[in-house]
Protein backbone atom coordinates (compact mmCIF):
# COMPACT_ATOMS: atom_id res chain seq x y z
CA UNK A 1 0.00 0.00 0.00
CA UNK A 2 1.16 3.42 -1.24
CA UNK A 3 2.06 5.62 1.78
CA UNK A 4 1.05 9.74 1.52
CA UNK A 5 3.37 12.04 3.55
CA UNK A 6 1.49 14.88 4.59
CA UNK A 7 2.37 17.92 7.31
CA UNK A 8 -0.26 20.13 8.73
CA UNK A 9 1.13 23.60 8.50
CA UNK A 10 -1.47 25.61 9.72
CA UNK A 11 -4.90 24.88 11.78
CA UNK A 12 -7.17 27.24 10.39
CA UNK A 13 -10.62 26.48 11.61
CA UNK A 14 -12.45 23.69 13.08
CA UNK A 15 -16.05 23.72 11.65
CA UNK A 16 -17.69 20.90 13.61
CA UNK A 17 -16.54 18.25 16.11
CA UNK A 18 -19.10 14.77 15.95
CA UNK A 19 -19.62 12.78 19.15
CA UNK A 20 -16.62 10.54 18.84
CA UNK A 21 -14.71 13.53 18.31
CA UNK A 22 -13.34 13.48 15.16
CA UNK A 23 -13.36 16.97 13.76
CA UNK A 24 -14.21 18.57 10.75
CA UNK A 25 -11.09 21.17 10.09
CA UNK A 26 -9.79 23.77 7.29
CA UNK A 27 -6.58 23.67 7.25
CA UNK A 28 -3.57 24.49 5.44
CA UNK A 29 -1.83 21.29 4.29
CA UNK A 30 1.44 19.71 2.44
CA UNK A 31 0.78 16.59 0.48
CA UNK A 32 4.03 14.31 -0.28
CA UNK A 33 5.77 17.55 0.10
CA UNK A 34 4.38 19.61 -2.63
CA UNK A 35 2.94 22.95 -2.29
CA UNK A 36 0.67 23.90 0.87
CA UNK A 37 -2.96 23.83 -0.32
CA UNK A 38 -5.99 24.49 2.02
CA UNK A 39 -7.56 21.40 2.85
CA UNK A 40 -11.28 20.34 4.48
CA UNK A 41 -11.58 17.23 5.80
CA UNK A 42 -11.92 15.11 8.67
CA UNK A 43 -9.97 14.25 11.37
CA UNK A 44 -9.54 11.85 14.41
CA UNK A 45 -8.77 13.74 17.52
CA UNK A 46 -5.18 13.61 17.03
CA UNK A 47 -5.48 13.65 13.28
CA UNK A 48 -3.65 10.24 13.15
CA UNK A 49 -6.46 9.40 11.25
CA UNK A 50 -7.90 10.98 8.19
CA UNK A 51 -12.01 11.03 6.41
CA UNK A 52 -13.26 12.13 3.21
CA UNK A 53 -11.95 15.43 2.19
CA UNK A 54 -11.02 18.37 -0.83
CA UNK A 55 -7.96 20.49 -1.35
CA UNK A 56 -8.62 23.74 -2.37
CA UNK A 57 -6.80 26.74 -3.91
CA UNK A 58 -6.79 29.90 -2.39
CA UNK A 59 -8.52 31.38 -5.28
CA UNK A 60 -10.89 28.79 -4.48
CA UNK A 61 -11.47 29.22 -1.16
CA UNK A 62 -12.05 33.39 -2.13
CA UNK A 63 -14.87 32.20 -4.19
CA UNK A 64 -16.09 29.91 -1.97
CA UNK A 65 -16.49 32.60 0.53
CA UNK A 66 -18.20 34.91 -2.16
CA UNK A 67 -20.48 32.27 -2.81
CA UNK A 68 -21.20 31.26 0.76
CA UNK A 69 -21.83 35.00 1.47
CA UNK A 70 -24.09 34.99 -0.94
CA UNK A 71 -26.61 33.03 0.44
CA UNK A 72 -28.88 33.67 3.10
CA UNK A 73 -27.49 31.60 6.07
CA UNK B 1 -20.54 -3.10 -7.35
CA UNK B 2 -23.08 -0.90 -4.99
CA UNK B 3 -25.33 2.03 -6.41
CA UNK B 4 -25.66 5.32 -5.13
CA UNK B 5 -28.05 7.33 -5.96
CA UNK B 6 -28.22 10.81 -6.07
CA UNK B 7 -30.20 14.16 -7.10
CA UNK B 8 -29.02 17.26 -7.13
CA UNK B 9 -31.52 20.03 -5.53
CA UNK B 10 -29.87 23.07 -6.27
CA UNK B 11 -26.46 24.41 -7.71
CA UNK B 12 -25.49 27.04 -5.71
CA UNK B 13 -22.56 28.01 -7.51
CA UNK B 14 -19.39 27.15 -8.92
CA UNK B 15 -16.40 26.98 -7.27
CA UNK B 16 -13.68 26.91 -10.32
CA UNK B 17 -13.92 25.20 -13.42
CA UNK B 18 -10.90 23.04 -14.47
CA UNK B 19 -9.22 22.66 -18.35
CA UNK B 20 -11.02 19.77 -18.62
CA UNK B 21 -14.19 21.66 -17.70
CA UNK B 22 -14.91 19.97 -14.46
CA UNK B 23 -16.63 22.01 -12.12
CA UNK B 24 -16.27 22.30 -8.53
CA UNK B 25 -19.54 23.23 -6.93
CA UNK B 26 -21.49 23.89 -4.09
CA UNK B 27 -24.66 21.81 -4.44
CA UNK B 28 -27.77 20.37 -2.32
CA UNK B 29 -28.08 16.70 -3.02
CA UNK B 30 -29.71 14.04 -1.64
CA UNK B 31 -27.89 10.97 -1.09
CA UNK B 32 -29.94 7.56 -1.51
CA UNK B 33 -32.83 9.44 -1.22
CA UNK B 34 -32.19 10.82 2.00
CA UNK B 35 -32.59 13.81 3.88
CA UNK B 36 -30.87 16.76 1.07
CA UNK B 37 -26.97 18.26 2.26
CA UNK B 38 -24.80 20.75 0.73
CA UNK B 39 -22.10 19.20 -0.99
CA UNK B 40 -18.63 20.49 -1.93
CA UNK B 41 -17.60 18.46 -5.18
CA UNK B 42 -15.47 18.17 -8.33
CA UNK B 43 -18.60 17.52 -11.17
CA UNK B 44 -17.46 16.46 -14.91
CA UNK B 45 -19.74 18.60 -17.18
CA UNK B 46 -22.42 17.03 -17.65
CA UNK B 47 -22.66 15.90 -14.18
CA UNK B 48 -22.22 12.29 -15.28
CA UNK B 49 -19.04 11.71 -12.94
CA UNK B 50 -18.53 12.81 -9.87
CA UNK B 51 -15.02 13.41 -7.71
CA UNK B 52 -14.34 13.91 -4.51
CA UNK B 53 -16.16 15.95 -1.95
CA UNK B 54 -17.94 16.23 1.19
CA UNK B 55 -21.19 16.63 2.21
CA UNK B 56 -21.97 19.50 4.85
CA UNK B 57 -24.64 20.10 7.47
CA UNK B 58 -26.03 23.95 6.87
CA UNK B 59 -24.41 24.12 10.99
CA UNK B 60 -21.06 23.59 9.20
CA UNK B 61 -21.84 25.26 6.32
CA UNK B 62 -22.24 28.44 8.44
CA UNK B 63 -19.60 27.81 10.56
CA UNK B 64 -16.92 27.78 7.28
CA UNK B 65 -18.41 31.15 6.34
CA UNK B 66 -17.87 32.84 10.03
CA UNK B 67 -14.32 30.97 9.17
CA UNK B 68 -13.68 32.32 5.93
CA UNK B 69 -14.47 35.51 6.56
CA UNK B 70 -12.29 35.85 9.38
CA UNK B 71 -9.09 34.68 7.39
CA UNK B 72 -7.23 37.69 6.00
CA UNK B 73 -8.09 36.16 2.12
Amino acid sequence: MAEIKYEIKENIGVVSESPKSWKKELNIISWNGKEPKYDLRDWSPEHEKMGKGITLTLEELKKLKDILNGMNI
